[in-house]
Parts: structure tokens; C-alpha cells; sequence
């Protein structure tokens, strides 16, 4: 089964390392990094870069299509490259997904057209001005569809998936090799959770890179 | 504050990516991906490239360092170029840690002997080889030393490191961030608490594999 990771200038690369890891460990599971120029791609604060192998043009039809999102995605959503390849990618695929940011790619490839989706929480609004029904969710299962809120809940959609795809024991098998018992030191995960204090501290910082 | 996670062929991404994304946002985290001979290592099933920008000699007193786990620290366990490295950028850092199977790396190098430390669940036994005390808990803080637990443990660790550098609030900051709101589908991610079947399972495939 292959597995489709679009990667680009300014990418978060928790958003595509946390589903690659759970994924590649699928039985079956062949995951390709692909770009619209192979080669490696820095992330959006330089520090580390991921080598996409294969240029979009050489993956035309994979069975699984991951977009994860960061600051990269901004340019991305008027790129007809790479929005052309979202959408024939997706006439064939078995399941479309994305992490954070990602699922504006999707939104402006026209994929989320009045289905329920998520990203990442600062994000939602711009969301629903794509036409799509932003919910404050973890993970969203639409049909084929599965859209994940931010940066490292692309973990629990790819468990989620692997379940799907592979049964709950293989999924549980994956998720105990990549010990994955989460105990966060706060509780501060969500908007929901987080002292409104840090909520503000967080949008503040946004606006100002904004 | 200069971050180092050393790197290498036969990595874990997202033992690597996990801390990588909490520790670069930090406010004067500075992360910079080394290795023995900088450029592109594959992770353990080369689906994937991640580029070490500098040399390890480019890098001799980093305050922080993390490292990171995979099939890949079998061969650096009597690879005196890295545990050298180890050895001579721990007697100045301000804290050194491992994700996984990165703290066998810092048990070969002698800097966990006597002290409690944690790895991937099934290696923990490899651990006490080489003199530390191994503890099935997620983060084992020993003075200026955190191990952590396998794979994703990384993100629990670089909060609470975050925490201990920079306070609380900005952890917690860098946790909405990343909006690190863990809901696996599956109570499956330790040995405590996965389906006897399931570590069956892993166990197994594992011996398969070594």
C-alpha cells in the first residue's frame, strides 16, 4: 500500500513524522515522501530538513495521501501544481488525509466542499472560508476523508487509520511499538483545556508573526 | 541555548522530531541536527532523510542534547567518534537526554552508571548491561539527565525539559502549540496497559527481526 507524504519549503515536520512513523509500520505499508522538486525541504524555522524522493509527477495514484501543514502551506494554497495533484491523487485514492495546516491544502483543492473537517485550532476560520464545516474535533472521519487538528495529532489519526486500513490489532501492535502512552506534563493540549492565559499568550505570538 | 540531537543511519524519526519540535520553539532554542559526517540519514526503513547540518566536531558543547533512538545505535554502541562526542559534550551541557534507544548510546558512553534510566520497553534489559538502573517510566529525571521511554515518549520529555528551562507557562505555551492533546484510540501504547496478545505480538516480531 502506498503512502503519499507531500512535502514542502516551511513544513512542520511533526505533522508529517508523527503519521510516517505510525504508517511505515503497516505490514504492507510503503510510505514516499514526494515533492514538486525532489530533494530536501527545511522546515518553516530552518533548522531541520526532510528529503522528499520522488516528485508528485512520479506518484500519481497512491492508495493513502497525507498532507501535513505548516507555515508553507500559505504559498501553497494558489499553487495549481500541487493543487491539481491533490485532486487527481484523490479521484483514485483510497483515503485523503491531512494534519494541521494540511487540510487547507485540501480546502483549497476544493476536497472539503461542505464536509465536517478540522486543522489546526488557530485556523479554523480560514477553514470554513474554503467551504468546508470546521469542528473543534481531534481527528474527523468524513467517508475517505480524515482531517486532524494540530501538528502532533497527526498521531492519533494515523492509529486511527492503521485500524482502518490493517484491523485494531495491528494498529494496537503499532501503537505499543512506538510506546505510545502519551503523559503530558500539563494539561494545556487544547483550547479547551489550556489556562486562558496561555491561549492568549499563544494567539498573541501568532498575530505577530502573522 | 544550543540544542544538539546528534543523528545517524538507521534513525527514529520521531524520536528525533518529537523533541525537535518542542525544544525549537522555545525562546531561544537553537536546534541544530548533527552527526559524524553531516548530510542526509535515513531513518531504519529508508523511507525517509533527515539532513544533519553540522559535524559533530562543529558542535562540542552543546547546553542541551538529545539522542535519539533506532535500529541505527546498535553499530555506535562501540563507535568511539560518537560516544566521545557524548562523553566530552556531556561534561559541559547544561542537560543531556535520549529518546529510546538513544539512552543505550549514553549507558555505552558510561554516562548512566548508577543511575535510574528508561529506553524502549524492550530493550530496558540492555540497559542494566551497561550499568544503569532501568525503570519502566515514561521520564526518569536524574539531576541534569532525562531519559525517556520509546519513540514518542520524546514529546513528554522535551515539555517537561521545556518546562525546567524556560518555566511553565512557556511549556505549556509550546504545548497549544502543538496542540498536543493526546486521544489515542487504543489503550495499547505500554506494556501495563496493551493487551497481553498485543506485547505477545511485538515480542515476537521482534525476535524475528533481531
Amino acid at each position: 500500500m502506498r503512502i503519499a507524504i507531500p512535502i514542502f519549503a516551511g513544513i512542520t515536520a511533526l505533522d508529517a513524522v508523527g503519521p510516517y512513523e505510525v504508517l511505515s509500520r503497516l505490514p504492507d505499508g510503503e510510505v514516499v515522501f514526494v515533492a514538486e522538486v525532489p530533494g530536501p525541504k527545511r522546515t518553516e524555522n530552518g533548522a531541520l530538513a526532510l528529503t522528499a524522493d520522488a516528485a508528485l509527477t512520479d506518484v500519481p495514484d497512491p492508495e493513502v495521501i497525507v498532507v501535513p501543514g505548516g507555515f508553507g502551506t500559505r504559498g501553497l494554497m494558489t499553487d495549481e501544481t500541487m493543487l491539481s495533484w491533490l485532486r487527481s491523487a484523490d479521484a483514485t485514492s483510497t483515503w485523503t488525509t491531512s494534519v494541521c495546516t494540511g487540510s487547507l491544502l485540501l480546502a483549497a483543492a476544493g476536497l472539503l466542499d461542505g464536509l465536517r473537517a478540522t486543522t489546526h485550532w488557530l485556523e479554523l476560520e480560514t477553514l470554513r472560508q474554503f467551504g468546508a464545516e470546521p469542528v473543534s474535533e481531534r481527528v474527523v472521519v468524513q467517508g475517505k476523508v480524515i482531517t486532524a487538528a494540530g501538528v502532533s495529532s497527526g498521531i492519533d489519526m494515523a492509529l486511527t487509520l492503521a485500524a482502518a486500513i490493517a484491523g485494531d490489532e495491528i494498529a494496537q501492535a503499532i501503537q505499543l511499538g512506538i510506546e505510545y502512552d502519551p503523559q503530558p506534563p500539563f494539561h494545556s493540549g487544547s483550547v479547551a483545556t489550556a489556562p486562558p492565559e496561555i491561549v492568549e499568550l499563544v494567539r498573541a505570538r501568532r498575530s505577530r508573526l502573522a
